[in-house]
């Protein structure tokens, strides 16, 4: 039985070609066409629309950028879910509002469709490794049935709870990772301007009640460790811009929950202020920002 | 030969019991009788003074609460310095101003003597375990000559630098602890007011880059982690003043160095909100300002 | 000619007696009947339902408390642009993000309605008093037209420029606004725990470049002067949790343009930890936040 | 008789002119020997030190960059108080720490000499056309006492309160400045980021509560101003490397009173991160770090 993709960006090429390799028949749907012909070539049907590439599957994956996208291909009187056979299971990937993704499962469920949202984390390297994070939001049951489609392109796959539960976690665990990699970044920043060597504070600091995993894993300061994205000129990794866009999820979430969340919205502007000019470097670029001052 | 130890309060007192333990004769001072009667109990003997506890010792280890006090304690007409023999070493435990920290230092270098700052991290129970990691400042020869008495109160030792260098990196790290620690309340706050369990959203962001030691080991939210001050009440572990001081020891080094750290600054604002009133909490109970919101 | 008012709540209700008073006939909406009873006896004809009430009129005005009941109202298959009669002028008063406010204005237009934004300051004394202020979106010739209306219920009519920006300007004020009075608290605090009088303080302050709005009409300091919200247990005015809603607009439009607003974001997270549990309390009271610490 | 000046720098080099103008003898020092010149020029008689400059006058004005000059000038056993006459009266305009303002003057208590701080507003236009605002701390008589010379540097007198009050003021009202200043300029790059003029959107706030002495005398968008700092590139003005440094004593006072001030350090950190490089521009300038963004 086909499976059908919608979406085949940065993100959801390299994991719809990790489900083709696993074996998955696969039809795929894209705006862009240097994308549907990479899906063509590694063996996908390509639809003609979205409708065409729904009908009668009974999994639907899709990976868009952003809350207005994936509420404008699913709702409305138009909208996807309209032509997608009842008992489906729909697998939402994108990282978006949760409001948006509680809105699309409603819908969903009300036209006897089932829905989880599946955010993930690992950036375009790990999309294309098949080593992705899922995190996940829905029932016991409809997270069963898509683990063997989640496991083709990931490695870890974690329950968060109800529909939109995924899009919390995830967007709480990247409002964390910028505390701390700024954090880190201004730790270092101050320990080096007052005399340190950064290399040495790092270590004294992983081995001390500051450790995080942007010590352990992802050093911001260039040469501290040899494979870090900030000792290749902040290259490639998961660009500052993309952090930009998840810490307003954080930001919306907080407003729609009367949450205070005054580190994560000032790492947020942090990063708005970093992003000029810099948004597509690596988030751990963030350093200039310190290194300047 | 004897060693004087001065200051044996809540921190400096189990750290001396911990030097007679392991066999070192002490001669001890300190304002307060019953801290004094304390160490005699152990075995200490009792200085009528400072001066008269460091009359000819090669070895002095100081442990008190700011920099005013180490600095009225050595410096000046009447400071202990112009007391101590030539080629002593000087232990200064206390955590202080990294600029304090060279003051002292460069006037014990001055007349003869040695230095080493050597601030530590553990808390109380560290300080009665023996098991403090201390993070010192000042040469790696002198730091060799004070190993065999910081082993005997503790089990990690780190060197940082020059002199004032482990003051500076005590601070860089303690102040990234109060980032991650109110980042990783304000996550698991925002989590929950979302809909999600604090349990379930530890345990994702533990296993995702939001990963830090607060979340590893000091979880803020009660119930989570069985032995966690938290799911104590908040009571013992490392209060919230006291980490409001080491965070207004960051802001003035960052003063001194022209240095940003508007997390670090928001971080110790946060806690000077929540210190009136919960200033005897573990520094975990910052939790309890999101929760309010 | 009658004149439509949708929305007649705490700030709605006094607005549209204004209009009754300067002698406009009109036909009113709202779910709530204690709101339609109080606008029928002062002489409003009462509508069944939002359709009716615009049915052939030249002139439509609302006031909505947020951005998804004025898309709600106007929008859709069921929305109210597709009853009201070509030509007409619609007002909305409502404070709401701008994306809402320009969404709606291209829909009227779409259909040859002409609309302009137009929320207000002032608060509910200013309503029932006939003095607000109107900040207007849209263009000079509509706004022209509304006019003879505006004035029946403000005294200052002030065009910020196309539509939407009405929107704009009011959030950008009172984010300015949030952080000159939260920055006023902040300073008076500070003064008072390092010895000052409040009183002294403030009029040195308001006579010097610290000088603000706040500081000249609105002390948030009990009893420095006599006729303030904070003089009175902070009783009416403008509520913190009003003001929490507006900072959640400015936090919106700055994630819309990729704007850094960290002083406004700052400003909603203090708000949003003083509202818990203080929200119907004069804005003036985020003093209490300051006094605590 | 002779008034003792002590700092002829940019804020003091102006303010011992007016002086003289103003029909008072002065004897000055400075360890410039250009500032020297002009103050000889223009007639006052120079001091081989400072001892030679204040020996048996009954007036002493210094004006000084920091706590550390000032502590060192007047304090300690080869400080100044030892040489001053008993009842002499030292006015000290510097801005500095409140703690090291109150232990000059405590010190000179101590001695028999009086002593009051007059912090400045004004900057260096303000003491060339001797129209400086002076903050004072101190006892009504001695400020009555000192009226006389103040009054032929400056245009305002204000009494904060006893010894060092005037400092606490002064660093108040300086920090509300600078959270408005950053404040206005983040509220009308958010307006013109989502379409505004900024002139329009000045004028809206400045009639509305947005209200502050930024926007109405020193509005910082090029061109809004005909004759603003920032209407001439941020040239001359009030350094932001200067508002940093007050920003820096706000810290510090906050930090010594337990005080919070969020919005008063990120304010500081916003400073630190604009000055580096742009630390000579006019603190208006600030608006450049908005900009970029």
């Amino acid at each position: 039985m086909d499976i059908a993709f919608v979406g085949l960006g940065n993100m959801g090429g390299p994991m719809a070609l990790n489900l083709i390799k696993a074996g998955h028949p696969l039809r795929v749907f894209d705006l862009v066409p240097a994308a549907i012909e990479a899906a063509r070539t590694a063996g996908a049907k390509v639809a003609d629309s979205p409708k065409a590439a729904v009908a009668g599957v009974e999994i639907i994956v899709s990976m868009l950028p952003a809350s207005r996208h994936v509420e404008s291909l699913y709702l409305g009187a138009e909208g996807l879910l309209a032509s997608i056979a009842p008992g489906a299971l729909v697998i939402d990937c994108s990282t978006i509002a949760p409001a948006s993704s509680r809105k699309v499962a409603e819908a969903a469920q009300a036209r006897g469709l089932r829905f989880i949202d599946a955010p993930v984390s690992g950036g375009t390297a790990g999309a294309s490794a098949g080593t992705l994070t899922f995190i996940v939001g829905g029932s016991v049951e409809d997270l069963e049935s898509a683990r063997p489609i989640l496991s083709a392109m990931g490695k870890n796959i974690l329950h968060a709870g109800a529909c939109g539960a995924g899009q919390v976690a995830k967007i709480a665990n990247n409002m964390l990772l910028a505390i701390h990699m700024a954090g880190t970044a201004e730790a270092l920043a101050l320990g080096v301007a007052n005399g340190l060597d950064p290399k040495v504070l790092s270590d004294i600091m992983v081995k001390s009640s500051g450790r995080n995993w942007s010590l352990e894993v992802y050093n911001p300061w260039p040469g501290v460790q040899e494979n870090s994205a900030a000792s290749r000129g902040y290259a490639g990794g998961f660009g500052s811009a993309l952090m930009l866009k998840d810490l307003g999820l954080a930001a919306e979430a907080s407003i729609a929950s009367g949450s205070a969340i005054p580190l994560g919205e000032l790492a947020r502007n942090l990063y708005a202020l970093h992003s000029a000019g810099s948004g597509q470097l690596d988030f751990s670029s963030i350093l200039n920002l310190y290194r300047k001052a």
